[in-house]
């Protein structure tokens, strides 16, 4: 099975990242976590970028703050798909990082979830990986019928907690 | 192999669609335009992300204005990776679509790209069929090739138009 | 009496509808609270919406944050009026939840009120019932007169708190 | 039947209460137009909100652009349900319209539909009539057929245009 | 002398207010503090507007928050200035309270300070009393040159502090 | 009577002060229109505010784009009241020229007025002067009733133009 | 003397690069332009970057819209002081460029001027190198000087256009 | 060595330049830090900026929040590099701050860091410094070597913190 890189900006980024590995962790694919600085260590996020489809990546998960070039800086060294999570915690609450994420020019696309979206980016990369894997498609349908079993329990207590 | 599904909200986004269908017929890949609106054909929409897998979908792109639902309705509905293009259009430039294609709860990513970014939306689905697909793969780096050798064309004569 | 369904995507939401259900308790409106996500039970919010009529509700309000589309798809299974509520809590202070509550397309509204507004989602459906229960129309008057008395109880006070 | 009361601040506002009319028109709702301005004509708008009720008004329609004080002037005045339509035309692009009518205090509730949204404020104000009269509640569900039929009939005749 | 009118719409503005008042004090200027709301006691602040010239005002400061109308519920009820205090506490960090204050239409000014600026709202009614008022001329150049006095000496100890 | 000065940043803010112009003729209140940039000319703008009250100026109106600090440079040099107009034209709509003008810190203030508000400037100005010239008061007054009944007459006439 | 290399991301930047271009040329200030993309050419810019100190260049200038990534991987890659030019033309007006160039994490500054503000861009880079050129720092003095003269021609041809 | 100058606003922005004074002292580069407001201390700030190129200073930071003036100001009375940090603290996250301080007219650039971001405004400085000076050059390259290593050390240990 292909992995997943997750790489982030700065160690700071971790607890959002944690919950891209849970995730990752509860669906049995493999994956890599990197603290790669867009700015400080480009050579480094570059050739990760470079070499992953050959050591056996399927996906980037790419998560930064503030002016969060990481993703970008991945996407335009691999033509793999690379997902990127906005990370607040600078001063305008994560809408720089998300526009500096998303509004990507014509030619190299990043996938982005919503600010500190942890969680999802390991989400949708399981559903990248699915498209091949009738496994990990057969465990993202599981999932999805659990989160809507959770929702409607709390839907029958409700009443109680008026 | 896989299909690509384009949903529009409404043929008004249809400028913003076709800037995907040109990419994906340049990939040769096969695909699917549909107008279904989240709001006003809420069923049409539902049936098509439902059946899409068994018919052999492997990514949709919905493409939607203003309180975007379209991307998150498609999503709901479907394990496959869901791509959303935040259409401009309305009074707020574009920033009420991307807001409400993006920040999507836990559970259902939407691999959100730039607001009017069709061809942008076009490519990240050739990169996620290409974690498969070597042909794709392989299309997708002469392309990056190409884009690349445009830009320093356009470096070489740039003296000239000073 | 006709009844107002007040529907919550999360029950992390509950604080806000917790002041929707004392006005309406206040008002003597009969209720029914639910929590349905239009993410991750979309079958179940649209079952509600689509019987609601039937099942002899007058007004639904849906709370609901980030990419608020709760509203909306309740709006778009019934012809009722649907009152939204956009709830703070994600990264950016509930401006992306009133966006994508308010800004629906034509044909599909939904009665958005303020970021957080509980109180005022429950005396807007008190509003909406009361153009035909006369009883309701007398209690909205009553609780003016008494609003406007704390005011000015408030303002007689005001010179010995400066 | 009860009437449909709309007021605009400015005539600068017309084309997009014509919107409003013209679908009030298309249910049969009896309607009445005014030009009066919370800040021009203070006492005119509170006079029309006082009576609005025993005049046999059962929704008030108000539109207003910039620090759009209209709507909330209205409901200050009357229990009646207002709607609020933010106008733009300003610098900030109906922003400022809108944060200005949907951000109401706890007690007055606005009924905020979105940016120019003169359309859907007329069909809230048809639902809400709808939920004592079932005549406007059938040709609500007509319309939402001949809607979604629209829409299908859009899609039947996309591909052609690719 | 002319007094100063302070309004706030809710109790909750006191701490704004009182930064102002303990600037009036300091300046020995009249003033009068009253909570009237533009929404829940719509009569009490346009009676307390229309009569404030007779009565001896020479200004008028309005502090409110969220959908801020009170200044300009004021200003349209009387031609003394009228100074806005948009005040924030509300989600999204004042920002509508202060387009709600400073958007007004042409014909009815608000003199809008900063976002809580209670204590410049003051400081602007003195500078427009001090208009004719030798006396608070006077006291306006002495608080100035005292101002600069305290940042010199700030700037004289900062080596100390680095 | 105390004269009114304006000060635009740039002569391309003309088009803004001709408002302010045509509404002082209008009071018949004595002016004086200067073009002082708080960047290029610091020392004009300077010198102008220092020497404005001695000179006879009652109030200065400062019309300034983009970071628009002339307002705020005009105000640090005198005492008498400065009203600010946050002209557009810039890249983000007035929005960067508000925040410039009106975030004032405590003890300078600026009476802000709406982007592009070059009426109400001057009508604010004619309010200040009003404080202790009973003559524009008497004119404000005649305006006031004046633009109600223009809007009256447009309400009188809107029915004939739906 | 150093030269300034000015970098754009597309030839659509031209002409915004073009002010730059003008302003050097008149203080006789060499320069090199080239259309680099962080994205489509990242190698290209990074060896500019890289070698940019030991070709003779004392600034580096960069000009990029959307998620303008491109001053950023500048300075990534070297220490010479880079101007970013956050360039407009996307949907939301150039606060996602200025966002993406300013928001810098901490240890790569990129020195930030207006949007779209090519001349700033090329004034600053002529005073960082005029911290060692007499002649340059000369040759600002003057210009400033011309500009004031400016400013004061317009002024005193004002009252004729009024 | 060209001496660094740092204004700050006010002394509550201390602990963001003291980010800038650490930097400087590991670089050894000469400082001295000054409390002057823009408009408490007009003359002040105006007299250091008009003096600091004779008195040995190649480079001015200046630290302000809110409509924050002071960079600007500096720059309009110097030619010498101004670097300008916006300061957050206000009610609206430094927002005001940063288009206050980058949205410089032409002529009169401010190079700006990001909000709060007092050790790259120290970076930059000595980046310019450094196209003349050999030496800091030499340390600029040696701290980004440093921080490369630290960031490539977080990640050697990142997967232990999984």
């Amino acid at each position: 099975m292909k992995k997943v890189g997750i790489i982030m900006g700065s160690d700071s980024d971790l607890p959002i990242v944690q919950k891209a590995v849970k995730e990752l962790r509860a669906f049995g694919i493999p994956f890599e976590v990197h603290v790669y600085s867009a700015h400080r260590t480009p050579e480094a996020a570059r050739d990760f970028a470079v070499g992953a489809r050959e050591r056996g990546f399927g996906v980037i998960i790419a998560a930064a703050g503030m002016a969060a070039h990481l993703a970008g800086a991945i996407a335009a060294n691999t033509t793999l798909p690379v997902i990127g999570i906005p990370c607040s915690g600078g001063r305008v609450d994560g809408i720089d990082a998300l526009l500096s994420t998303v509004q990507m020019p014509s030619g190299i696309p990043v996938a982005t979830v919503a600010i500190d979206g942890g969680a999802n980016a390991a989400l949708l990369a399981a559903q990248i990986l699915a498209v091949s894997e009738e496994e990990i498609a057969r465990k993202l349908a599981e999932k999805r019928a659990a989160d809507a079993r959770a929702v409607l329990e709390k839907d029958a207590g409700i009443a109680g907690r008026l």
